[in-house]
């Protein structure tokens, strides 16, 4: 239990400690911004894709605590050979995936001496400086060799975001100048780590259990939260509140998209699959990796800092097929393995889960019974793609009808689009 | 400052603990071999290859401690993941090589669910016995590319032994049946972390700095092996003893090999280069993995184990040339900055070293000086190895003329032996 001065009066809160004791927040006060904006603008600039505008997102709101920018060398290293990083009183913290920003050498001839620079949006805003930078080389072989334990061509972040990125790391200190929005109608979904702590705290959860996840939930998925939410409790909790927290930055272009599964979570709300007294939807701001073992403890280490302290882990956690090689690319059973015994990460409680799976005989899911296995329809991610793509109707309990709608009329009109000849671009 | 009962009186040391508190020795005591062998013999058979039983060498005298046998899954994983090992009281000790056993399926089908192996060696003497033995994958991608970094062909460890290796790993508990012994002449090099630690307290050292080489020593080395011991008096110590300690497991084929090394370094002692007073030279029973930052941590782990509490670390240490790129594999700063951020090595003391290279004004070797860069002279591993095979001189004072000349002889030999048409083989 934690205590914390809000606006004066103190507030007891269960809510676990974030890492480093204290919430990263390097977004800069209203007050200071026309100075800072000012300022920004007289540095040397570099220019931010996509995808570094998502991590400077998770790193000012505080999900990457205690790290308060991209990473500096010591950090880089501590990440890729430790997973985790020493801090200086001693503690470790979790830290499995580099956080960091790459420029060209032209970018890097620019900065030349200089201190800070100013980070400028794809779209040309001033986002944010970047304090005391230190310029180190981008070994990319080694980079993605020791994240993602291959070096094969086809990783899907390594193709889109480290191939064609350039030769150096840049890291420093953030200031971001505001906010990051996204203006796509769901950024109300969007609550940052303190967001996310003051609404456990209002609702006054004394356990707060969090489902990472990238694809639409069906009832498999449900049964698990709400079987997790009976063990807690039984464990002697009062009010376990669950995080479905649905990660909002890239992903491959066969997964479903943001919008679509937001859809889709709702309609799991509504249709009472999950209780909304019990439940808070929120989108997790990071992007996918798809790095298995080492993304896992990175999506797990991001949940503490927003307050959870259980963590539910399935099979293959943040796994994808090998890009050459007609197998897993982890070994399912290693995720959970890995993220049981990370540094850092001994105060969350780690919760594996049984397989569910489409039970024949009782036609709805439950959890897999290997006494009677030929009962039992396992039901892949592909799978049910397929199921929508073809407007084939999954078995009936797959899924609630509103939520599997939803799929339905995305895949109809990704059809749809695919049909319509392609306008002629200049 | 710890104490130990030797022969029943109490012996202080000042000496380093070994890694997990306890020293593993899991040598069988000479009065139960008999039993335990008549044992081992029942059991299903591992055959070990040269490299396997290098490995048992190092476990069984606690090189490794407290690693006690090879690695079962859990520990390969924190190994591969966090180069470390949490211990069920929650310390971290360092353990950054894999340490494992690989098995082929057929020897998986023998072993079935036998709870014990015995051991063979390359010659078909029973060596030891593996007990309570577990069975796990060998993914060999994944363990080379979180190893060295890259999957690059022609890594000599990866292809020597890991490419050609079964598809499994097994792990358990060591009990070996004798003292892995050699015979080659250099035996009595052989010293384990237990004998040292006796030596070390026997000369009452109060300090004690290793130098990890596999290498000739040339004077650059000497110069800093006797700057450090200039350094410890400095800060206090009253008797700092040199560790020289020259790997004796495999190494790839264009390194001297280690007869001749260990001639070269008796020279060195002999011509006074070294003070024999105050250095033990020693064999370290270690294969090369030549894997930059990840296998320095092992070398310098290992010491610990040895009694061992100062470590010097130099440019690029465990280092090679890329395998199929013009560049070193390592950025050469590496290696000495994760070393000094590993978990479990905040005990040790880091002695990174400043460069030594040939003053051509002085005519000796000495600290690099950067005001004068013309007048130094870099001596490099292949530039040595190149005059000595083809009949050149170095320049005076870079190596004694005693250790040069054994180097001279043997590329003499070795040339002999190319030119000599080689026997006609059934």
């Amino acid at each position: 239990m934690s205590q914390a001065s809000v606006s004066g009066s103190v507030i007891k809160s269960y809510l676990i400690e974030p890492d480093g004791g204290v919430l990263v927040d390097v977004i800069v006060p209203e007050s200071e911004r026309g100075s800072k904006a000012l300022e920004a603008e007289s540095l040397p600039k570099v220019r931010l894709a996509k995808i570094d505008v998502e991590w400077v997102h998770v790193i000012s709101e505080g999900w990457a605590s205690p790290l308060k920018g991209f990473m500096r060398e010591n950090e880089y290293l501590q990440s890729l050979h430790f997973n985790s990083l020493r801090m200086q009183n001693g503690t470790v913290v979790n830290m499995s995936l580099p956080i960091v920003l790459a420029i060209d050498d032209e970018t890097k001839k620019n900065i030349g001496s200089s201190k800070d620079v100013g980070l400028v949006g794809p779209d040309g805003d001033l986002l944010a400086i970047l304090r005391s930078v230190e310029i180190y080389k981008h070994n990319k072989e080694e980079r993605i060799a020791r994240t993602w334990g291959t070096t094969a061509p086809g990783l899907p972040y390594v193709e889109e975001f480290i191939t064609p990125a350039g030769n150096w790391l840049i890291g420093g200190d953030l200031e971001v100048l505001k906010t990051i929005k996204y203006n796509d109608g769901l950024d109300h979904y969007r609550l940052s780590p303190r967001q996310l702590r003051e609404e456990f705290d209002r609702r006054q959860a004394d356990a707060v259990f969090a489902f990472q996840l990238r694809n639409p939930v069906h009832n498999g998925h449900a049964l698990l939260m709400n079987d997790t939410r009976r063990r807690l409790l039984e464990m002697g909790y009062k009010n376990p509140i669950l995080l479905l927290h649905p990660l909002g930055g890239f992903t491959k272009a066969d997964d479903v998209p943001l919008d679509v599964r937001m859809k889709q979570h709702s309609k799991v709300l509504e249709d009472g699959v999950l209780d909304p007294e019990t439940t808070i939807v929120s989108i997790f701001p990071s992007p996918m990796h798809y790095a298995g073992p080492t993304e896992v403890q990175w999506h797990a280490k991001a949940r503490i800092n927003a307050g959870a302290n259980f963590y539910i882990v399935g099979r293959d956690p943040a796994g994808m097929g090998h890009p050459t090689e007609k197998r897993d690319l982890y070994d399912p059973d290693h995720g959970k393995k890995v993220l049981s015994m990370a540094p850092g990460l001994e105060k969350l409680n780690i919760l594996p889960f049984r397989v569910a799976a489409y039970d024949t005989m009782a036609k709805k899911m439950a959890f897999f019974d290997p006494s009677r296995s030929k009962d039992f329809l396992f039901i892949s991610g592909t799978k049910m793609r397929t199921y929508a793509r073809t407007g084939e109707n999954p078995p009936d309990g797959f899924m609630c009808p509103g939520g599997w709608e939803v799929l339905v009329k995305y895949y109809e009109s990704l059809q749809a689009e695919e049909a319509t000849p392609a306008a002629v671009s200049a």
